[in-house]
């Protein structure tokens, strides 16, 4: 793919030669993480501030050119990828990290910022970001921000759009709307920071947030506990959850995942015996909650119990659920799934599924872990070349005849864009259709997502 | 104003004739309860299900007839009156209220339930709606949504949007949505709920919603602290919200407005002195925190304080800050605004504006009271015609020039509408203008508001 020279020369004036780079000496800019996701670009380019932002989508636009967005490019659902032959827009150098508002409890990052500076610059003011997911490294605020990121700490502090108290972007034209005052009263209008927050990139570019922040917990206590039966795991979670306000996370997931990651990563499980399912539950408060949770935990039917309160045996509880995607990867290049289903019916979904994917040929497995009190199940599926679809023939409908989400945190990117009819109704498709028109009439902002 | 012999038969045809009345029979419907804002309106229409709001839309659309949604009617910035012969489409019949869902924590409740009607459904199965407001047996759902209502509980919890986890509406057209599954994680497009919520009527009618509840907390103690200055009582709220999770409230008002209330109600305050300011403090938690607000207490410099633990003496407590609206009613139909000031410059708004507003002449009085920790102040001035803006061209400039916002949590109605851009960029409306014409072109939906 070429760029008109009259393009090129806009970016290169708009960032600098150095920060316009042909895709082909950019190549992990053009490849999602999975491997599943390749495309070309013409050029990957990597603006400083939000004013060049604006100046590189006002080029783009004026030349007619697409655009994807991209931050930190650990997306699962293919949307931060040129497909097409899009121009990158990188947005890695909008590292604008504020002081932390101690009286508003809030921060102002840039777009590029990771997950895990944005943690360690709150913590080190003495509060906490509560978005946490294992791409935290890697994982950027404006990503996290365009893809309403989930992760581990969802049940008490809920998704991104809820840590969002403004927003800046860039309208695909090169206008900047910048609301970053972070009053929490301020009807004023309609909410941009709520419906950027989720839109993939196709309304316009995220360049920074006004973001909440949490109160640090001196003090955790991690627990893994062992079960025969999902739903018993999933009762003993909500009776944790309805019985302490310390409750911070709780992750299930299965006998075969524990064996895979003790395989791929030879570790040992802390208990002589196997059991059917994992909860590992993770507590933090001002004083040391492990005597409570323990507590909590004895009347639960936990058959095993391993209770961690030092940093290291916490992180190595951890381990078990957090090394989960990296094993899967060592079978083979998985189809990732990641649904919500109401927690009744989770016990139903698992059994089905795994008999269902099952059948589906000799070598093919399920894999499934995720956010218990979500409800929010990853389904990794391995064994099967990464364009078959039965995969999600199979998944979606079981899943929204179950009352689920076909997408809970990865969103629909390109990877879910033929299925999105099953999740929304043609008069909310049309509804995003006339939003997405309304602020990106000629269609250049990341084409290939979403709708 | 007149109604087509056509467009009256298509809603008698979907409503019934005994829910379709002119305006001069529905006299509270043509004026809001401060008697600011008075309309007229040929019909004031009152379906009974989603289906009927729908055919009322299409009925009107099809007309090219203009339409203003109604609930409880309680708004302050006249955003639900018939201004211009509107169609009223009254929502109170919409009084769907499913059972709790005790799993998800989570209740789906029609636009004509009354906040009161939906605490009391939630207490009833051992939790709580977070969101309450002094018009709670009035205001509804619908409207609560529609102008994401705030209240006294924000600092906890979060204003109305963020209780929201689906809505149902029906757009101008008559078409409706309907994404009431209340997926804590659903990330399949973009986030209408959040949209709509706050967005005034102007870009469909919400007809149900889907709304998070939080712990019922069986014990709460409630305390008035009197404070010498403004900026001691701010400090104090914080301090407290630092070091209790338990913290629910946080009221401010002033010895001025704590005079009128005692005179008018014939009131005695706690204190045998008068102080300057007022914080009002509410704690809820499972256990009894009287103990603990105590010590709370105890390092604030309060001069006074009153503490409440039984219900009879926390109500008459909270009477005293409740009461300022009807006790600043005697006085005169007051200039109602409501703004937001980041913290630490409230001290130096209260006085400038008290100074500022003195300067309007003789008999002009100005009246502060609002929610400490989130900056909200209730300014109200009586004493001057109901129209003499001069009120607000001193107000507004003076809160964006503090960081603030001109409109908390009343919304901007009719009342702010000519304000906004001291609010909004230039571009920000233009994109609030997109997407109203996106979604409502023809701009039949609540027409005097906002834009």
């Amino acid at each position: 793919v070429d760029l008109p020279a009259d393009l090129e020369r806009a970016l290169v004036d708009a960032v600098g030669a150095e920060h316009v780079r042909p895709g082909t000496e950019e190549p992990g800019a053009c490849v999602d993480w999975t491997g599943r996701f390749v495309g070309e670009s013409p050029a990957v380019v990597r603006p400083a501030d939000t004013e060049q932002v604006a100046a590189v989508l006002a080029a783009c636009s004026a030349a007619g050119a697409t655009v994807v967005p991209q931050g930190g490019n650990t997306g699962l659902v293919g949307g931060s990828v040129p497909l097409k032959g899009e121009i990158v827009l990188s947005l890695v150098r909008l590292r604008r990290l504020d002081d932390v508002d101690r009286s508003a409890r809030q921060v102002t990052a840039g777009a590029g910022v990771t997950l895990g500076d944005l943690q360690q610059h709150a913590r080190a003011a003495g509060f906490a970001y509560a978005v946490d997911l294992a791409a935290r490294d890697t994982a950027t605020v404006g990503g996290s921000v365009a893809t309403n990121a989930g992760g581990v700490h969802v049940l008490r502090y809920g998704d991104t759009r809820r840590q969002l108290v403004g927003v800046e972007f860039a309208l695909s034209d090169g206008r900047v709307v910048r609301h970053l005052s972070g009053l929490e009263k301020d009807n004023t209008g309609y909410d941009l920071a709520g419906l950027f927050c989720g839109s993939e990139g196709t309304l316009g570019v995220v360049t920074a947030a006004r973001l909440r922040l949490v109160p640090r917990r001196a003090e955790r206590v991690a627990a893994l506990l062992a079960f025969a039966e999902t739903a018993d795991a999933l009762a003993a979670a909500q009776a944790i959850r309805d019985r302490t306000p310390d409750l911070e996370a709780a992750e299930l997931f299965f006998d075969d995942g524990m064996r895979l990651v003790c395989e791929a990563f030879s570790l040992t499980s802390p208990f002589a015996d196997s059991s059917a399912v994992y909860l590992l539950i993770e507590c933090a408060a001002d004083d040391d909650p492990t005597t409570r949770l323990g507590s909590l935990i004895e009347e639960t039917p936990a058959s095993d119990a391993a209770v961690a309160h030092d940093h290291d045996r916490r992180l190595a509880l951890w381990s078990y659920r957090e090394l989960h995607t990296s094993a899967i990867n060592t079978v083979g290049a998985p189809h990732k799934l990641d649904v919500t289903i109401p927690l009744d019916r989770m016990p139903a979904f698992a059994t089905e599924i795994r008999a269902r994917i099952g059948e589906l040929g000799p070598g093919v497995r399920v894999w499934l872990f995720g956010h218990a009190l979500d409800g929010n199940l990853h389904v990794n599926v391995t064994g099967l070349a990464p364009d078959d679809e039965r995969v999600e023939e199979l998944v979606f409908p079981l899943v929204v005849s179950l009352g689920g989400s076909i997408s809970a945190e990865h969103g629909i990117g390109t990877a879910k864009k033929r299925w999105l009819h099953l999740a929304r109704t043609q008069t909310e498709i049309e509804v995003f259709r006339a939003i997405k028109l309304a602020l990106d009439p000629a269609g250049i902002l990341n084409p290939n997502v979403l709708l």
